[in-house]
C-alpha cells in the first residue's frame, strides 16, 4: 500500500497507457479518490469507467472506480497533485503547451512525468519557467504488469526530482532505471529493435519463418534473460574469465555474426513477406492470456530470487 | 520416458555440453546402460562419474551413473548406437576426421549430430562417403535445461534424417527448429549477439552501466519474450493492424533507433570498460541458482500454456 497516505496522483490522457498506469496506481493509493484523470475526449468519465476494468484479471478485486475524479478542467486536475503523469499524444507542440499550462496551476514541488517513448524532456520543457521538475518516465507496455520504468531526465532536471521519482517506483516494487543521456528511443526499445532488425533479416532471407523465430526466442534467450540479462549470461558463459573470457573464447564468432548481420531498413521491401507471415501465424493476439502468463513468470522469479537471498 | 525401449545413444566428448546432454538423455532412456560416452581424456570414466552429478539439482533423483558405458575405443562406442552426438572441440579437421572414422563403424541408419555452434555440417561432412545422415543439432546452453535445439542440415542431409531428428526432440518435450540455411552463427546466437552489440554501445557511451542494462532486459523484454517472441509481441502491439499497424504507428522511431545504433566491433576499444563493469557487478556468477530459477520459469510457462489450451 501507499507509503504516503496523503499522496495524490493526476493522470493526463486516458488512452491505453494512461489507463494501465491508473490500474497500477490504484493498487497502491489509499483510496481511488486520490487519483484524478484528465482527458479531453467527450464523456471521458464514461470512457474511464467502461475501459479501466479491462486492466484487471478475473481474480483481482476491483476498487470502487467511481471514486476516481475524472475532470475536464486542467486547473482542477493538477492543482492538488503531488505527481502529474502525462500519457497524451506523441506530439511535441501538444506536450510543450501542456507543460506550460500545467506549470501555472501545479504545486511547486509536484513531480511532472511524461510517458513518451520518443520525445525527450529537454524538448518538452522548452516553454516552461522551471524545467527542473520534468522528466520522462517511460514504461514497458503494459505498465500495470511490466516492472521496468526508464527514467530519462533532461539536463535541466534536478537530482532531487530524479531521486524522488526513483524512490516512488522502487518503494512500489518496480524497477526504475536512470538513463544518463537522452538517446533516441531510450534503452529498452533500442535493444529490442536491434534484435527485431536481425529477426526481420533472417525471415526475409527465408532462414526461418516469423513463427519459428518467435519459438526460438521463447525457448532460449527469452527465459534466460528473464532471469539473467545478456551481460550476466555471457559473463557466466566465460567461466572464471567472465565476459573477457567469453570474448577470448568466441569473440571471433561474435564478430562474424556482427559482420554478417542484415542491417535492413524500413521500406527495404521485406514488409510484405514479414507482415503476412505474422498475420497468418497469429491473427489477433490474445493479450489477456499473454499478460496472465507474464504475471506468473514475474511472480515466480520474484519468489525464487527472494528465497535465494534468505 | 523413452518412446523406443531399444534406443541407444552415444555421446562423443564429455565436456560441459556433452555432460549436459548426458543428463538430458538419462531422463528419457529406459536405462543408463543405453548411454555410451567416448572421450579421449585419460581416466574419462572417473571424469564422467565425478562431474555428471553437477547437472542434477538437489531435488532430482540421480540414476545409477555407473551403468553408463564409458569407452575408449571409437569403434566400440559407435557400433550399436542409433544416435551419435558429438560435442568435441570446435575444430574443423577434428570433426572431419571424426565423422570419417565414425562412418566406418556406425549402423547405416544411425543419426549423426554435431553440437557445434559455428562449423556447418556441409564442411564437417567433406570426407564422408554418405553425407545424408549428418546435421548440426545446436543447443542453447545448458541443454539439459533450455528447450531450444537448432537443427541445421547441410544441403546433403536427407529430409528423412531431418524429420527423424525433429521427431526425437519433439517427443521429449523440446523445441527443435529447422534452420533452412547454414548462416553464420545459426539463428539464436545471431539474434542475441545483435542485442549484445547495441548493449555494448550503450554501456560504452555511458548511457547505462552493465548492471543497469541487465536489469532493463530482465524487467522488460526478457519476461515478455519468454512468453511471446518479438514478432508476436509487436504484432499484438499493432492492435487490429498487427505488425503492419505497429510499423505504420512507430516505424519512424524504429528506423531512427536503427540509424542511430552503435555497430561496435570486437577490438574497438570498448572492452576495458565493459569487461571491468561486468566483473565488478557479478564476480563469479552462481549458475546453479540461475538454472534453478530458469527451470521454474519454464515449468510455469508450460503449465499456463497447457491450461489455456484446455
Amino acid at each position: 500500500m501507499e507509503p504516503n497516505p496523503d499522496l495524490k496522483i493526476t493522470l493526463i490522457g486516458a488512452g491505453t497507457i494512461g489507463l494501465s498506469f491508473a490500474a497500477f496506481h490504484l493498487n497502491h493509493l489509499p483510496s481511488p479518490s486520490h487519483l484524478t484523470i484528465f482527458d479531453t475526449r467527450p464523456d471521458a468519465a464514461r470512457h474511464v469507467f467502461e475501459n479501466l476494468p479491462k486492466f484487471y484479471s478475473s481474480s483481482d478485486t476491483l476498487p470502487n472506480l467511481f471514486e476516481i475524479k475524472v475532470v475536464d478542467s486542467l486547473e482542477d486536475a493538477v492543482k492538488d497533485a503531488d505527481i502529474i503523469q502525462e500519457s497524451g499524444p506523441e506530439n511535441l507542440p501538444f506536450k510543450q503547451e501542456l507543460w506550460r499550462e500545467v506549470e501555472k496551476y501545479a504545486k511547486k514541488d509536484g513531480l511532472l512525468w511524461s510517458s513518451t517513448s520518443g520525445i525527450p524532456a529537454s524538448q518538452q520543457c522548452q516553454d516552461m519557467v522551471d524545467r527542473s521538475r520534468l522528466l520522462v518516465v517511460h514504461p514497458y507496455n503494459p505498465p500495470h504488469i511490466m516492472p521496468l520504468l526508464e527514467l530519462v531526465p533532461s539536463p535541466s532536471t534536478s537530482a532531487t526530482v530524479i531521486e524522488r521519482t526513483r524512490d516512488f517506483w522502487a518503494k512500489r516494487g518496480r524497477v526504475p532505471i536512470h538513463i544518463k543521456k537522452e538517446v533516441t528511443g531510450f534503452v529498452a526499445n533500442r535493444l529490442a529493435f536491434a534484435l527485431l532488425r536481425e529477426s526481420i533479416h533472417l525471415v526475409n532471407e527465408g532462414v526461418v519463418t516469423v513463427k519459428e523465430l518467435d519459438e526460438i526466442v521463447q525457448s532460449s534467450m527469452g527465459p534466460r534473460w528473464a532471469v539473467a540479462g545478456p551481460f550476466k549470461s555471457y559473463h557466466a558463459g566465460g567461466g572464471p574469465g567472465g565476459l573477457e573470457g567469453f570474448f577470448a573464447n568466441i569473440g571471433g564468432t561474435v564478430q562474424d555474426c556482427w559482420t554478417d548481420s542484415g542491417q535492413v531498413n524500413v521500406g527495404d521491401g521485406w514488409e510484405g513477406k514479414v507482415f503476412s507471415e505474422a498475420k497468418e501465424a497469429y491473427g489477433v493476439v490474445d493479450t489477456a492470456e499473454r499478460d496472465t502468463i507474464t504475471r506468473r513468470v514475474l511472480e515466480v522469479i520474484d519468489e525464487e530470487k527472494a528465497n535465494k537471498k534468505v
